[in-house]
């Protein structure tokens, strides 16, 4: 079993991290294959960034039609480009947000979303309503922590996140953590452990989808909006990953 | 690893057909322990069967804490007794048709459920709004054939779900159908086989999904609702299974 | 007129007390039929008590079958087997949380619930969203008093209850208070002098919605979901009780 | 007991047959007085009419103050000038939609509003989003029947709605007929026998909650945005019911 | 080009001052023609004096139908009588709480309404409801203020309105505030200026929106329910402005 | 004033079609800048294509920045990139679905959507969810016309339009037509007099709410997630393009 992992970002140390985080969860026979686009901003904090991201996730997708992934996790809590990696890719493709907020509504009745900078809570907020988890998220929390600065956490940050986690737990009367940024992968066992409450890191619970949906050899509906995409010109950057 | 799957009604049959669907899909050390409760009705196919069916899987997810199971399964498509079973339990609980709706999400931007009698639709439909699956669950389409006749899927029971899973794509513009009873498991294959989209059965996906937060060891926030019943005084046939 | 008034929980002194409120508020001709299952918890405040009270409910419904109660009131604010009820009854079955905030949207644009434990807030929260109350529900409020402590209520609990209600009207700038427990009818009276606001008891609500209603000679109806369950096997403790 | 009923348009034909429909379910000692406007027009079926129709309830309503109703109802569909109403009584004050979608929804999981001109669909429709019936009420269905007709309602309209409610039933898989127009309340008692569901008159229904909220003397919230409109300048045609 | 701008209360001076917020933003050729009704209340700040309102923008809309205004301005934040003048006028007709949550989405995708009486908040948040802005209007903060007050402003009266702004704004996670009373829109460039942020008068969009509208030979659809009333008897005061 | 207009896709001559459209509207003093991005799909027919174009958009936008439009507009109808446009302008940024969802929502109480593929509605559907039209919108209807063959639209395809633009009207009960696509901006017109009732072209309206704001000095805000984006490490192909 290969699951592709797309770090939306361009970020060759954080793409490593998650490969990483990946790993760490996989079953013995999953390999997982990490990539990020070649071309776009080196982390994600905002929607002009998730523009750039959007198509490079689409861009790696298609480069990976060729080897067929048993599944596919795109990796940057936005979701962004996931639909698109849905229409060229035929096995189940699986946003780290979605998965997060599949796993914690399973585990607690209300959760929060911890995340990093404020100005991206609406991206997260915009899913939640878009998945249609308005009832069991409680709240989303910004705390300006730069995505890039989680690479090296310090003592700091995460004290910083676990205090943040410990507000929105008591103010959102919530009895989970959905960590809000794929970059927060490595301190998931630590802040659960602290908490005393599931602490859901949206890359592992992805890629454990992933295999799942995949011994299940269940894979993307090719009846509807999913389908491929029809062949037509592209032009410019585009015109080499052209369908 | 030890999956606990509780059939909610009280056919020995059905709970034996329920736990090779589930062992089917598990992965090689993954043991499933199938059991139904010591009381009620034969099949679960209205609001007064399901009131008896939620006691039942009470008690079973209480006779349960002994053992300690890594995850559970609630076999019966409305769910029924799944957040009393997340109070007594420590591992994951997931409900059939929670994992159905959540698999359906991932791989088809929208999907339609197939049930039995038309008069449990409202169960699935509240299910529905209650999960947040109002926008991916396009709609939910009874057949009128009984739950148990299930067992022994005839040739014509199954072409008139076959039929009816054709007219919900269709007329619902789905692109995957939700098989809504667990007693539709063994027909999963062969439908998806023949409609050419997913077919997706909550008990299978369940189980992988129990398989998946056990491996993570996710467990059941024990931070707020789902926290241990406090202990209290049970009256009369509950009182061997208090708290 | 005979209305049956079911306590889902076990405790004698409780149904008592619920029965003084209702006899309280019926009309001179109202007989008033107070009960509570034959098996089950004393008292209801979690999702394992209450999935025995949803099938407590269910058997003391059935059982008054054999004499048709006018209407029937279901006394426990989580509206445990409620519908349940509704299929095995032809009267009119109207659950106290139901009646509540049906009273509470006539009389102020905007209400807030004051109830018992806190983790019986989801309960009241999920029931406000069934029934479609979200936009006027400002608020539902947890105080931790134990219901069973409310028999005896001392003059401290009567307080707090107070000061929760009077926090509530303001955060939620609220017009009126639902009780959130068929334990707080007796407080109903002191509360709403004291808080001068509507303080609205569903017990009361309910049994006279279930005079206005039987005076209608308006029944459930049998077309759709509401339909007499089939009859069936049951094994077991229920088997006395099938349909 | 005292109960106004406010007819919202002048035809005194309509106002005296809804006084009858009121008095036909009044308790024994229940006194029914019924006004209408002293201005406007004769049917409601327009946005255009129910302006003059919400300025009209609330000139009735005023003039009521004198006597302290027990409790008001607005016996038109659309709920004109309810809020007005509110605001200047101390009694409750019920809307007829409101009533029926109240008892519709205790009587059976989904309704079907059935009504007159198709024009007036919209008004239901965003009274069933306000007041929040969007998953009881499965369908609005007008029959382009004017309201004045129905006065003398002849066999053909009376079938033409039998005929309208039957295929409401079926299409939306609902189990009760909520009458959408103040006019239809004396075919209730027919159409229920006819159609074997309960059909629901608004105005018998809230005649009968009037009593009861004021048997409990329960009244309107004073706090918040029911509050004694304040005194101020009213000039033209309204300066005699200025507050 | 001639815009009918109705202030649905009746003060001459407030009339006054909206005509000349309307006539600081139209363009070259844009006539603006600012009336009030011939009866109601002085302010609008409450359902009682809405209720006189509606009716007043009814008679105002109609009597305009002989001259055909190319678009209609509803100058009161409630909106009152908005829908009864689309159906007697062709030209658009325009609301400006309508027209302020659409101009608000556009330049944030977050935004705070600041309003006057505590007492009105109840009738934005129902209009946010019934748009549609409830993700985009993240909180309706009442000042209380009197309407009145608004026309001579004084120093502190505007420093409050500053005040409650900015604790919006930080509170709500706002981008934008949206002035909750026509009566503001004098104040709207001097609080653009303190706060830094959009501040949307609806006065100001809505003439704006009515030339853009009016220019494309946009109309009111008179397919549906804003067809023109039809012509029937009308009483009273309203006999002279009867369809 | 200048208004730029981006054409998500890369066809030269849709792009001077969709710049004919918008100067036909155009105040005199307005010149019209219309651009498509340097790379990407020649039409926009789902989720994969949309993922380049809302780089592209991104791409175009942050080219503007330099010559400071007086408000620019996202010309195709599932906005993308819209808000990463937001980010890094200053003047207002409005999509055409957006501004035609506006338009149609002041001119009818409810609007039908007639697109071109049918795989596009769900991006429609998406969008109406997000901008909040759920209850203005009445239904999204494909026609399976390629976006392309709108450029020489022949009669057939013309017709193929009204008669889905019937069809809608009546189905949805609706009282206007948003036209789902900038390809179709030039059928607006002779649609609009055979349907008889407004048929909005997103680009017309778009162009003239630019203009509106533009002229009230009304821009994005920069408070919150519209914010300039941070400065950033872009590497490969949007190396030339970081902010």
């Amino acid at each position: 079993m290969k699951i592709l992992v797309i770090n939306p970002n361009t970020s060759d140390s954080m793409t490593d991290g998650i490969a990483r985080a990946a790993r760490a969860v996989a079953a013995p026979g999953t390999n997982i294959v990490a990539v990020h686009p070649s071309f776009g901003p080196e982390s994600i904090e905002g929607h002009y960034e998730e523009a750039w991201a959007s198509a490079g996730v689409a861009e790696q997708a298609n480069l990976a039609k060729s080897w067929v992934p048993s599944a596919t996790v795109i990796a940057c809590f936005g979701d962004p480009g996931l639909e698109a990696a849905r229409e060229v890719l035929s096995g189940p493709v699986i946003g780290i947000a979605e998965a997060a907020f599949q796993a914690a509504s399973i585990l607690a009745s209300g959760f929060s979303v911890v995340t990093t900078m404020k100005r991206t809570c609406i991206i997260a907020e915009r899913l939640v309503q878009r998945y249609g988890y308005e009832h069991q998220c409680r709240g989303v929390h910004g705390t300006d922590i730069p995505v890039l600065s989680l690479e090296d956490c310090s003592k700091e940050t995460l004290e910083q996140i676990e205090e943040a986690s410990r507000i929105a737990l008591v103010k959102d009367r919530s009895g989970a953590i959905v960590l809000g940024c794929a970059g927060m992968a490595p301190l998931c066992k630590v802040l659960s452990e602290r908490l005393a409450v599931p602490v859901i890191d949206g890359v592992s619970v992805a890629v454990k989808w992933g295999e799942a949906l995949a011994s299940l050899n269940m894979n993307t509906s090719k009846l509807g909006d999913y389908a491929v995409p029809q062949s037509k010109r592209y032009s410019g950057f585009a015109e080499k990953i052209a369908i």
